[in-house]
């Protein structure tokens, strides 16, 4: 399981710092959250098998999240992968809208099946300055030709999106706090069953195969010889299921709290140091100070930040003048997270989640 | 005046070349043809100041060469420039309904005033597969916010549409044979006076001014001594205008033919080599025999070739196995235009073009 980190810029894409987008792997699946403009050249330049990529999740449709989108759809059409799976698109309302538009205009062939799935919003979701400027999320523009029908995912009463679930994996969504609806991503790792004791297995006659399958499962074997084993004489304790959180853009992200406790690995914004808090919050953002002491309320136990103003610099960046690089920003994290476990985000970083024993 | 190339690949964008866009600068004015996804970061790059930007022109609606288009104007809105000029976009049918959705889904505000125009499409530009997938370009989307009305460009009685015409240029269009409806940008200097022989002024008594201006504009003045002065006394020889031709995708672009008689700099594009004609052409390409004999037919004074298939590297690349450069391009190219004076463009190149005496 691993994160690679491939824009963590905020605003806009720049030399040092491409537009918000990172890819999680784990078990054979390659997902990518958000997908700003440059997020497909980022792609060229990391290990990351670009054809590999299942799903997108986008967080909001903020131009340095969406932007790159189109054309990643586009790219990864050119590759010669025959029969691939179909890519599965999740994000708030008005993302079917964005990518059937740029898709039609742009009359791009696609060689895979593409689902399109919406997060409905909710009307305490909408921004402050709705009255004055509504934006027409719900259009419905027609089907692409390439397209499969795609879910409309509400709020289940717990005031969660469940958006996928499967014998390994659970992800869902909350609202975060921006100035247009957004959400966080929270994936979770189920709970795995142990080792099995391959010693132990050998010495009691089971061959390696299906056999192992079933115990794995937790099923009671025969053997040939007549001996039944039960699961718990060859596995070992089960291991607990990770927890991941990537919540991008935020001024706020209690929402969340509920499903966030023990969360492993938070990817969090903090776009501005804690000095800048005001223009900051006004822009709907985090500093490290906010990133930390959520963090910390939540009992996380690694945070990531990213999504940094591009007037902070890379740390391997020649400095003019007063320019600084992101170590202000991991500091100010530390602090308030009151813990060193926390990492600042470069373009093309991939972190590796351990197994949790 | 001068051509900086921003992305001088075809298809997507890559680390080595980016999706197309060039900048045009003349006189102080700066305008864009073309942007693909990554055109703001090249421009960052560059030695263009963005800000200065005030004309987008868009040859089709391909995503290569369409984009970038919304994270630059999200990108310029960033910028400090207060009460700047607006800027205006050109573009065939179907560029309003994707901008205009583009910054409605993610609530784009704009500093400056955007005005949309469009270039008609006529019937016959229509791709062959038209009835089996009908893009939806004339779907009327709300103006922005920050939108002023645009107009909607027709072909004239010659088969020209007629962009832009101040006192110094005038730009026109003409559609080009491509997989998509597809126009070639031509670029007219007008005819410039010549310039004035201010030895000979002063000995005439003439103070530097408003006569000055008078006499460039072909008017005659009277001095204060009552002497009369007529402009060819004063002034040289007029200049003739300079033409440049922005012809990108296309497998033929005869249409266009006569508005590039004697065109002093034509950029056209050359995706793949010769043997490859073809695959080249079916795809709606011109190869480097094909754009130079085009460039000749018409009387061009210099071929500049871009829009390169990602297999090309760049000059300064480390060759592995079989790869190539641009080189074999170029060499084709000129072999067909049977005249040296062809370069193939690279990203970031600035070419100079001269006054022309």
């Amino acid at each position: 399981m691993d994160i690679t980190f491939l824009g963590t810029g905020s605003a806009y894409p720049s030399p040092n710092r491409c537009a918000s987008s990172l890819i999680f792997r784990n078990e054979g699946e390659c997902w990518m959250f958000d997908c700003g403009e440059g997020t497909q050249i980022q792609l060229q330049r990391s290990i990351i098998r670009a054809g590999r990529i299942t799903k997108v999740f986008i967080t909001h449709l903020h131009g340095d999240h969406l932007y790159g989108l189109p054309g990643f759809l586009n790219t990864i059409s050119f590759g010669t992968i025959e029969d691939r799976d179909p890519i599965e698109l999740y994000g708030p309302t008005g993302l079917r809208r964005y990518v059937r538009t740029s898709m039609d205009v742009s009359r791009s062939q696609l060689n895979y099946p593409l689902i399109i799935n919406e997060l409905q919003i909710t009307d305490d979701m909408l921004p402050e300055d709705w009255e004055d400027w509504q934006s027409n999320y719900d259009t419905v523009e027609p089907q692409h030709p390439s397209e499969l029908p795609g879910r409309t995912i509400a709020k289940d009463e717990h005031g969660v999106w469940n958006i996928f679930e499967n014998d390994n994996i659970l992800v869902q969504a909350a609202p975060l706090k921006h100035r247009v609806p957004t959400f966080g991503y929270i994936v979770t790792e189920k709970e795995q069953p142990g080792k099995l004791d391959v010693k132990r297995l050998k010495e009691l006659g089971v061959p390696a195969g299906p056999l192992y399958g079933q115990l794995k499962k937790g099923e009671s074997i025969t053997t040939s010889e007549g001996a039944v084993i039960k699961p718990e004489d060859v596995l070992g304790l089960p291991r607990a299921g990770r927890k991941i959180a990537f919540l991008w853009d935020t001024c706020d992200a209690s929402l969340a709290a509920p499903l966030l406790q023990d969360v492993d690995v938070m990817v969090h914004e903090a776009t501005m140091e804690n000095e800048m808090k005001e223009k900051c919050v006004l822009n709907g953002h985090s500093t490290p100070e906010m990133a930390g002491e959520f963090a910390r309320s939540v009992g996380a136990k690694k945070l990531v930040i990213t999504h940094f103003s591009q007037r902070y610099k890379t740390k391997d960046s020649e400095l003019k003048g007063d320019e600084q690089t992101t170590d202000k920003l991991l500091q100010q994290a530390k602090d308030a997270f009151q813990c060193d476990n926390v990492i600042a985000a470069e373009d093309l970083l991939t972190l590796t989640i351990p197994a949790l024993r």
